[in-house]
């Protein structure tokens, strides 16, 4: 099995992105920390083209040498904008009827594997690396979904978490 | 929705770790520059319970500071072993009868929402961050599988990959 090259990997220009029909997901980062991790999810982001990621908070954003090093330009693509209160955003896309989901471990949270797709445009809201999804905006929440984990640690990184989650999601609207 | 407190999320020790009935899967690390990659595969190892990481090649070993900073302690319960040449364990692994599977894109690779379950334990192979899977590796697996992109980059953060794959394969699994 011969790789490919990345000329022939066919990926779309900036330009092209930009007016491409979108994966009907919104990605709400509230209070993230790392800019690494902010970084990686622009990149996963953009490989799903996924229609909008929202900055909330203390979370960095471009232009940022740490999300540069893990987007590796990939928030040149992908829409972004930032909101100093995650509340606010989680409000107006509610009013928009989206379907918000929360991605904690929450009490009566929903499986990943048990999740079903709604027939609206799902809004997934990633949190703080230590502390998870404020509090205040989990009420704000439609669902929370857990992704099933059986080991000796508590959570993954969110950057994995957000690449299983929109994997999840594009894969479920196939 | 209330979240829940670490006390609440009943995750197992280290030891019970050890014991556990595992999820029959294998990863291999092909010279995987990072570290702190190396540890986030080992976290997302740790949650779905993956039987052994083979870390080859260039692939850093704990103990290692970069490990620690992203594993958080996840190469104390995930087995792995350090193999100085990739395709001495793949050569094994297919005698022992397992499947291997490179993440790749290659031609006539499988695309990952299409790849259907093998009734033989299945070896994930990643490789380096630039260069891939060697190519000499590529020729020892069975089937090479890729998750699809849209998007303007060439791939998605090695950790991130392994981190969708481990899922969707675990996913496969129930």
């Amino acid at each position: 099995m011969r790789k490919l090259k990345n000329s022939e990997l066919q990926r779309i220009s900036v330009e092209d992105f930009k007016s491409a029909k979108k994966t009907p997901i919104v990605v709400v980062l509230d209070n993230v920390r790392s800019a690494m991790n902010v970084g990686s999810v622009f990149r996963t982001a953009d490989a799903f083209l996924i229609e909008k990621i929202y900055l909330c908070g203390i979370t960095a954003t471009p232009p940022n040498k740490e999300i540069l090093k893990t987007a590796l330009g990939a928030n040149d693509a992908v829409a972004w904008e930032y909101i100093k209160e995650t509340k606010d955003i989680i409000r107006k896309l509610k009013n928009e009827n989206h379907h918000i989901v929360g991605v904690e471990q929450t009490e009566n949270a929903t499986l990943l594997q048990n999740f079903e797709k709604p027939n609206k445009k799902v809004v997934l809201v990633f949190g703080h690396e230590v502390f998870g999804v404020n509090e205040e905006v989990i009420e704000l929440c439609d669902e929370c979904v857990e992704i099933p984990q059986f080991g000796t640690k508590h959570s993954l990184n969110i950057s994995v978490s957000a690449g299983i989650l929109m994997w999840e999601m594009w894969r479920k609207l196939q």
